[in-house]
């Protein structure tokens, strides 16, 4: 007969990040299990406190905020500008999204007033500067923003409530060319993440248009667009364009080998990838 | 006779950032007004249209994200470390502040669930990390966050609905040097914004013990705290302890020389301090 750890131990180990082969031991008696609890337990916990040190006397802010400076450094490097607009999104501009009643999105909307709601993405912000952007400079006008976006989910091991969005968008490039510049830019955001393995899936839509997802294995990193789109037109805009959005989270979590996505992100729980009930 | 500007040629002349003395010409027929109009509003859309290219092609980024980095960079210089924590805040939580219904910050806030609120202040968020840092970590411990938070504001040119909070601790510092310390910290963000002109204003309340305000003139740039303060104990953490928070928007807005403060911030219609529909 051959024992697991119990329901509380797996919870714990996980949370204290134990590695995948950590997680699946299995004993020949309950007291061997106790046994190699504690002393697992133990290392995990130590562990854990020499990660939040080098927190405190080497990196002094979590892999989050590094990330999303090194991103944006990267990206006004190559020509993009950053903007910074409202989390609180207006029930109109979401619907200009198509992100109504019907929409699979729409019941993940954390929602303030009647007509206010949490942006779920950055999408519409970007539509709305874009309007004016366009307006005002030459092309092709290239902008991006880094911030939170907000979605009701599982709170599955890959999803989060609030996590943080790059979106980048380059607006008024040749249309032949935007396959090649979106594979670019993909790979400017991975190598500055140091993600090697990554490869891109193209697919064709009929109510999206083409579509490029960002993926590492089977995990989808980013989900890039190619315009026109059909949504262009609401917001009075026009030409070829190509545009991704990522999630930092995720692509933390795969950068640092399998962490769970929820200790890379904005919390209260974990600092830095690290369980502070330690 | 004289002639003032009429109501929506003085509004579009603050959208545009037009000076006080701008805003206060008179005239004496409304045809001069008129050419005299024409001849301002031209030559604030010409240097708005200047700010947006030196926004393009030199800072590729609003001034207030480069603030936020430039004082996050200065404070893990001073050896503080950087936190990231969640924008929606539980009620309990926000009640363990005493913001419950008869407190006069009670109304302000946004709520998302019955249990669920958009954070008015980082503190809550920072006493709730600080009790376990200061179980693991040897004091002094200095933490700070630079973040979004939101109140329902009158919307007047000195608020915003979301603005950017800095909130700075230091917890465990010797009680007889709080004074000298606080002072220290608020001249190390008020050189990092470029503020020369600002002083302290030191009170003695009742219910809030010491508090420390960082003024320009009469502009609130930053709320100071001394502790042991009588909120400590929710928490379960001791000790003497000092904190400021600051507003990003209104330091941008007084070292920009006198800005809208709603132009400052993320924004839809605004970018970098320029209004778009220009």
């Amino acid at each position: 007969m051959s024992f697991l750890w119990t329901v509380s131990q797996q919870k714990r180990l996980s949370e204290l990040n134990a590695s995948e082969e950590e997680k699946n031991m299995s004993f020949s008696s309950t007291s061997d299990r106790e046994a190699a609890y504690k002393r697992v337990e133990m290392r995990l916990i130590n562990e854990s406190k020499q990660r939040l040190n080098k927190l405190r006397h080497e990196t002094k802010r979590p892999a989050i905020c590094a990330l999303e400076n090194r991103l944006a450094a990267a990206l006004r490097g190559a020509g993009f500008v950053q903007v910074a607009t409202p989390v609180i999104l207006s029930k109109k501009l979401l619907g200009k999204m198509t992100i109504t009643d019907e929409h699979a999105l729409f019941s993940q909307v954390f929602w303030i007033e009647e007509n206010k709601c949490l942006r779920p993405m950055l999408a519409p912000n970007l539509y709305y500067i874009l309007k004016d952007l366009l307006r005002l400079w030459e092309k092709p006008v290239r902008i991006f923003e880094i911030g939170s976006c907000f979605r009701k989910e599982s709170q599955g091991s890959n999803h989060l409530n609030e996590f943080t969005m790059l979106n980048l968008v380059e607006w008024g490039l040749p249309e032949e060319q935007r396959q090649k510049r979106i594979s670019e830019l993909a790979k400017l955001v991975m190598d500055e993440t140091g993600i090697d393995e990554y490869h891109l899936e193209h697919a064709e839509s009929v109510v999206y248009g083409e579509t490029v997802d960002v993926m590492h294995r089977d995990i989808e990193l980013g989900s890039g667009a190619l315009g026109p789109h059909f949504l262009d037109g609401r917001w009075g805009v026009v030409g070829p364009w190509v545009g991704i959005g990522f999630g930092l989270e995720r692509l933390l979590m795969v950068e640092q080998g399998g962490q769970n996505v929820r200790s890379m992100g904005k919390s209260l729980t974990y600092l830095d990838g690290v369980r502070l009930n330690i």
